[in-house]
């Protein structure tokens, strides 16, 4: 106990623990210690953890979140894809069940909070019923999805889309780690097979709903001074990459006047881009993130850019809208100025709405603590997304500080992480009800 | 001569010739062999080039020059910079010297006229004046200057600065060439020292002008339909080297308020830049054509933006007029989006202007041959720009196809060369007689 106390992890979360939030079966202590534990496993700095999908530390972490399962009185299973159920009957044996949950795995230097908050908060409501004796109606599921994070494959969301039949045949097949090694490789050092982890589909019917909790990795409830958020909708990504030709010139001898400099043209585009997402929808966004000059000397008129621009919405509608947007004024600047432009759509996922009576329905737990609704988009995808394209879904979020992620100063302070478990508790036992 | 009439450069320069050019004794045939014979001295591919400055092809190409000096009546020296001098003594003895010529080496994959136009028009005003009979009032002597282009050390005019003393003994100190050799080490292997390098510095009373017939490297006198122009100034590059820092976050989470983007800030000044060189003088150029951003990825609201900026013009006043502007431009953008912007300032070289007085008679001279005057600003820097800091200095560029320079493509055609070279005799006779 004492080597707890001294770990920054540790005693951070419980210095500024206001105790009064430790009732009806929720124990923040509990929740401190068992975000410490996890924080052992991969453990690289200070508050830093590097557990890839389906690696030793991952079936470490999530070894030990079983036996945590079997301790709270959940019926533990893992299918193929290395995915982790902790199952508890409800009255109704017959009924759909409501699952809640996320994920264990990091990116290569990541924090403590994406995914274990979720898996944990989960956990705890099922220790709350164990510890006040409340038996659910309907059956209720911890789920642990494999490979949330995608720093293993370059493709995440593994496990969720195992469950969901959403991995092609072919990106299995093609599918390599960082260290070249093929999915089926990886499955067997694992300890599965390819056609353990194709067997991982699942009946979607079994399930009612999945509701997760997650950090923000934003800076939407800090600036709202709120704990915790109700995700209003999860924005898909779609990816354009545009290549501007020019004319490649010396830059002293080549007059202003007739130049084609694929740079300038470019530039009139990404100065413009901040401003077209608030035309469209309040939650759009678009950036545009990378950009490459070729040949990129300082006394060149650049001949060719490349940029990728990254534009999300949480609904298809606007999201294709602003994409359009985008396109048409790219397209309006490269003829005005003598370029030429290729665009290729390299990604787009649908976005994932999130349903108004769930949304309504977690609003009303929120109040019920006392917490004012902040509607917050989701930027970034979750397992919930994945989820999302076959069942209702629902999401929470918790204030990150600073909205750092993916980062060893990843932060969460315990009592917005508490807050959101009462939030999730009660929200899942009024389901539980209806 | 048929293995010479069978090379790309002789048949084609002698293809399109018009032979009533060749009258005076300015010998167009006689140009067409001698580029072909130094386009045999490095020879890389059909057209290109490689005779880097202090290398064993430059001192092979300036060998081959030093004994048509020779034939032609001149007397030769070399200084310990590798510098060649051919020198005819006019009538009046205690004269100053009128100079022309320009340079022999080339860049890696070079063309066949960047320097060697200038050095065979000088020598070709000498050789006509062997074949009339014509003995100048003043000295004359015809240069070869080493190393203009730089391809060896990465700093460029290395013979001309030698001539002018423009090269600090901290720079000769540490250059190193391409294979990591000092500078003192290539003098060696080339036959000199340093001593004898430093020995080159020349008294420049003992010339009164110097002028240097040059490709255009770029397209005004195609746009122009004129074979030969006249060059209006030389322009001193200053390039400012820029950061812009800003604030990463994730692409989808962070809402587009507040965002601060040093991509789209940079962007709002480079979408400008086209525009503001005309705000100032009509041969002022800016370009911005290296950029880099950090970290780069197609999800990421980049963090730091660097741009280098190259901006010229041909007076001194209005290319730091320029300068100021897009300082200024560069700082309220930034202070507009809340980014942190750095300013370096990496060189700065003064521009050197051509007296009016030597564009008139130049002029002259061209109109005397139907050729109407084309005033054209020099963008990039020349054997002529150094000198320019000391003694009087002229320029003529002949008219180059596509503009193209600095690769085996480069073209000039002979009409246009022996043009040049009789605007050069015509000229240089009459600053004799003045």
């Amino acid at each position: 106990m004492a080597a707890e106390q001294n770990n920054p992890v540790y005693a951070d979360l419980l210095n500024a623990y206001d105790e009064k939030l430790t009732h009806s079966g929720i124990n923040g202590e509990r929740v401190a210690r068992r975000l410490y534990e996890l924080s052992r496993i991969g453990y690289t700095e200070p508050g830093g953890v590097r557990r890839p999908g389906l690696s030793a530390e991952e079936k470490q972490a999530k070894a030990l979140v079983k036996q945590w399962m079997e301790e709270a009185g959940l019926a533990v299973s893992e299918d193929g894809a290395g995915n982790v159920f902790g199952r508890l009957e409800g009255k109704k044996g017959s009924a759909k069940a409501i699952a809640s949950g996320s994920h264990v795995d990091s990116v290569p230097n990541g924090g403590n909070f994406d995914g274990p908050l979720g898996v944990l908060s989960a956990l705890e409501v099922a220790e709350s019923w164990k510890e006040t004796g409340y038996v659910p109606e309907k059956p209720y599921e911890v789920i642990i999805f494999t490979d949330e994070e995608g720093s293993r494959f370059n493709s995440g969301l593994t496990g969720s889309r195992a469950v969901t039949g959403d991995i092609p045949e072919a990106e299995m097949a093609q599918l390599r780690d960082y260290d070249g090694k093929m999915l089926e490789q990886v499955l067997l050092e694992y300890g599965s097979t390819l056609s353990g982890f194709k067997s991982a589909v699942r009946d979607l019917d079994e399930l009612e709903l999945f509701v997760e909790v997650h950090i923000e990795q934003g800076k939407r409830l800090e600036a709202a001074q709120q704990p915790v958020g109700i995700v209003s909708g999860i924005a898909g990504p779609a990816w354009l990459e545009m290549e501007w030709t020019g004319q490649a010139g010396h830059a002293g001898n080549t007059p202003m006047t007739g130049r084609k400099d694929p740079l300038a043209a470019a530039a009139a585009l990404i100065q413009r881009i901040p401003d077209i997402p608030g035309e469209v929808s309040d939650t759009a966004v678009a950036t545009v993130g990378k950009l490459e000059v070729a040949p990129n000397g300082i006394n060149v008129i650049p001949e060719k850019v490349i940029m990728h621009a990254d534009i999300r919405d949480i609904q298809e509608e606007t999201r294709d809208r602003l994409l359009e947007r985008i396109i048409a004024e790219a397209e309006e600047v490269a003829a005005g100025r003598g370029i030429r432009l290729d665009i290729k759509q390299n990604t787009r996922i649908m976005p994932v709405p999130i349903g108004g009576e769930l949304q309504a329905s977690l609003a009303r737990s929120l109040e019920s603590f006392g917490i004012e609704p902040t509607y917050i988009p989701s930027g970034a995808g979750h397992d919930a997304m994945i989820l999302g394209r076959h069942l209702p879904v629902a999401m929470l979020f918790v204030r990150s500080r600073d909205g750092i992620s993916h980062n060893p100063k990843e932060w969460s302070s315990l009592n917005d992480c508490v807050l959101g478990i009462h939030v999730l508790k009660d929200f899942i036992e009024k389901r539980m009800d209806s």
